[in-house]
């Protein structure tokens, strides 16, 4: 490819309505264009990185048995409404009208569409396992799209759908995907984790997401130091404490005026912050609730979300519910004697703690020597509520857990019987009998990549792609302002050599001065750099740069050739 | 690949509401599944397809330099009214309203985007011409859609997009395309023709469609068997007729009591239907006009639209208009002493008539022996209005037209100005003058080519495909009912053989009797099948059969790779 003939149309200038790194340098570049909010062009330029994704991903599905079809954009309301989801899915689902005022919606997703077919195509069990997928635009009607193409309403997924007769088919069938996901990544030359999820709303037993590891995450990831063991913190468990000391200390009422924060209480005492109990007040499925968690851990709001008593539809309690429950403003509140009969729920390292120092429900104190089961009954229930922090005891057992953040690029989920069994998608077994089949789904944010890899990679300059992603391997660049011909027809030559040699090549023969030509070649983060100037050719040398070295090194075609073949 | 693994769901039953044999096909062989209304879904076995198709349009596109990229299918309702399509398009435009209530079209076709990105990105003539494409999916909310995949609502095209400096740029970057367009249906396989086509309503100079050749298609074309003359029967000129002879006889008042057709009324007078005129009474641009053409001919309805006295919204005359301007009923009335004045439009070789019959206005008469400048005045306005028939001169002058029907799958357009004048897509001149862009647009329906293939392609037993749309080349066969481990493994091994030779071939390990499964192998139409069989190995050879052989052979080994290697 000549770049004289490719549509390039860099900028310098940092676009003002970009938000983070990636949307910058991909506007920069011209990778993408804005049409609507949420809703982006693929220029030449973005397409071909964008392809070079699709195609690793299609060729792993396709290595791990998948097999790919094509299913439609536009889904008919009957099929959500069997689901339940015609409702449930809420204000991202892009509803539509035809003209005969049918109602439609746009793909967010397929596990409908999919089952549908799966209810009409799969009739025995000996036709099981399938595994389905698709490379597709979908959209979702963010109600702030922002990011770019990282959280963009229009974007290209691939989704995967698996059917089994059993939950053990089930579980090969999702470790197939979990192997083909890594290998995936791997081969796109990305720091990823596969981290264990929460499944949240879509229900299921197992669930894990990739995760490409960046700074600008928007996910906070807990992994062990010692082991594979990762999880997102709104899923990763905290370890079981020791078992709880023996009571040493006397309850007592300390005067704590003007102290509303485990912080400022444990600071006036003289005490560790470890030896404070947080009371958090909510509203949840069983009343007004007490979460207890020590004054350095943080309420996990999925991990109380995900506890019967609390229930997704919990909220913080109201500061007259707190008084009329409690007796007293928040600041001062805690488990002992409230007001009225409350339900109290206790971290596990909370239930493991003697004489705790906590709000004593009279405003201005605080009660020290705090034990439960003496001063105040056992916790109704002990769980894990607290997001764990660094330094953590990794669960596994196996060292101790440290933070970093990322941006969910894939998801495998072990959905279960959920959309067959209201879809109706039953097979026959060997005795004749019709079973709901087991499902797993299987995602990938085929364009988010795209935005993720950046924020992994880039520097000053702009992007640093991985090689497998990079629109070319290699730019071939021409310096020649004399217009010797010989300088020309080096530079054709050798990017001829490369193409043949199977390295994708760009000879950028736009005739721009070196600055701003290598300006774009570093902004547009091809891997090798190589100049081709009347200097080194009377030295019989080329001009050669990795996107990622300090400096540039001369080279004969020898040794550049070795080194562009690694 | 292994069709024990592929997800293979065939049907001996023809669907009951498939209209076409492609679309009975499609189904039966299982290559898509309809989700609503002109909505389908394309499975593992079409997809293999399409992709095909898709491989060979993306290839001659990068050849002919095209740049491929990816535009939104979900496009701003304030884009389309710049142009006006808003409104103009039609009920077609499939309208959506997002969650902020923001209007937007799923796109039917991007000249709006892609000019709305040109006029952003192309600021100078220097970076012209550029040619931009995608492979994408559009929708159109066709009001009946019918004939499966051929006329959908969801489908997926390629369109590409050229803009140029100058009208003499457009017309040599259209001709670029149109070689692409020959190469693209050369290396499918298929018999087409490239016709010259009415523009109709999008504007513009230049317009050829390019059809695939089928007895079912639903347009039908003029080509000259003497030359390369080929167009859409709404376009194709009828050739000028000679001069008009001498008028010979007296205009006189004949009885025709019943016969209100010039069939009837030839036939009554014992002369050839070449010998009438039919004056078919409209009402159009410059109000009530009759329209004359030979007794043997037809108005052609587009030809008429596109003259100004007509124009695009005309429509037959009521009875009443007809009884109020002629003074008589339809089926005697002619352009001779009307009622009232009224405008004549003839056809150019009604105006080369002497001697004529045609409706006398009065109910029960003809007049035969007509002539214009002496009965009547000479025609208003003489014009190119019918359509022509088989045996016309080719109006190059080379050779007679012959009529076959056709399938449009691809269109290619000088679109001119249009719509750059409307979204202001200008560039910078040599002079720095600002100049309004020159567009080409360009066409094809990928998965409508599906269809088309089959339409020309097929016989009892199923689809016959072209072998580089085929989704195998082979099929190797294995029947092995005394499940001898010999013949298994030799299968195998020729499977692998061939797929080393890069032969895509498909093993048919799924153990049926050989009626099934030759008959889902002619059924899929997979151009080359081989058997192997216990005999077969005994005798050391494979049954071999072409597709559209008559009988199977027995090759030994060397003859058989010899045949596949063709």
């Amino acid at each position: 490819m000549r770049l004289s003939r490719f549509h390039l149309h860099t900028t310098k200038e940092t676009p003002a309505d970009a938000d983070v790194v990636s949307q910058q340098l991909m506007l920069r570049a011209g990778m993408i264009r804005k049409l609507a909010a949420g809703i982006y062009t693929w220029t030449p330029l973005g397409l071909r990185v964008l392809r070079k994704v699709e195609g690793i991903v299609r060729e792993e599905m396709n290595r791990a048995g998948a097999l790919e079809m094509l299913m439609p954009s536009v889904q008919p309301r009957e099929l959500w409404e069997e689901t339940g989801r015609w409702q449930k899915f809420g204000g991202q689902l892009l509803k539509i009208r035809d003209r005969k005022d049918a109602e439609f919606c746009y793909g967010p997703t397929h596990e409908e569409v999919v089952t549908d077919w799966a209810r009409s195509e799969l009739s025995s069990y000996k036709q099981l396992p399938v595994n389905v997928y698709q490379i597709q635009t979908k959209f979702r009607d963010e109600i702030r799209p922002r990011f770019g193409v990282m959280r963009a309403r229009e974007f290209l997924m691939k989704d995967a759908y698996s059917f089994h007769l059993t939950p053990e088919c089930l579980a090969r069938g999702y470790q197939v995907m979990f192997d083909a996901y890594t290998r995936i990544f791997e081969r796109l030359g990305l720091r990823f984790r596969a981290v264990q999820a929460d499944s949240g709303a879509i229900g299921g037993n197992a669930s894990q997401e990739f995760h490409v590891l960046a700074d600008s995450g928007e996910d906070l990831i807990a992994y062990s130091t010692g082991s594979s063991y990762a999880a997102n913190v709104e899923k990763a468990e905290a370890a079981a404490p020791g078992p709880r000391p023996v009571a040493a200390e006397a309850m007592a009422r300390v005067a704590t005026p003007a102290q509303t924060t485990c912080e400022d209480v444990a600071a006036l005492l003289g005490l560790p912050l470890e030896r404070t109990v947080k009371s958090v007040a909510v509203v949840g499925a069983s009343g007004f609730c007490l979460l207890l968690v020590r004054g350095d851990h943080q309420v996990n709001e999925v991990k109380a979300a995900n506890l019967p008593a609390i229930g997704a539809d919990y909220r913080p309690a109201t500061e007259e519910e707190i008084v009329a429950h409690l007796g007293c403003k928040p600041g001062f509140i805690g488990p002992v004697s409230p007001q009225r009969e409350i339900t109290v729920v206790a971290d596990r390292t909370v239930a493991a703690m003697a004489d705790f120092v906590c709000g004593a429900n009279t405003e201005g104190f605080h009660l020290t020597g705090v034990n439960f089961g003496r001063d105040l009954p056992e916790p109704a229930l002990v769980a894990d509520i607290r997001s764990v922090v660094e330094g953590d005891l990794s669960p596994d057992g196996q060292g101790t857990l440290a933070l970093c953040r990322g941006i969910e690029v894939g998801h495998v989920f072990q959905l279960g019987q959920t959309y067959a069994k209201s879809l109706g998608a039953t097979v026959l077994d060997e005795n004749g009998a019709a079973q709901v089949m087991y499902m797993g789904c299987y995602g990938i944010g085929v364009s988010r990549i795209v935005a993720a890899a950046i924020e992994q990679n880039h520097d000053a300059a702009g992007i640093i792609w991985p090689e497998p992603m990079a629109p070319w391997q290699v730019a071939v660049c021409i310096i020649n302002p004399k217009n010797d011909p010989a300088v020309a027809e080096a530079a054709e030559a050798l990017h001829g050599e490369l193409q043949a040699l199977g390295i994708e090549t760009v000879l950028d023969d736009r005739g721009l001065r070196p600055g701003p030509m290598f300006a774009d070649i570093e902004l547009l983060g091809i891997p090798h750099r190589v100049v081709v100037s009347e200097r080194g050719l009377a030295a019989g040398t080329f001009e050669y740069r990795a996107r990622r070295a300090e400096a540039a090194e001369a080279l004969d075609k020898a040794a550049l050739l070795e080194r562009l073949r690694h």
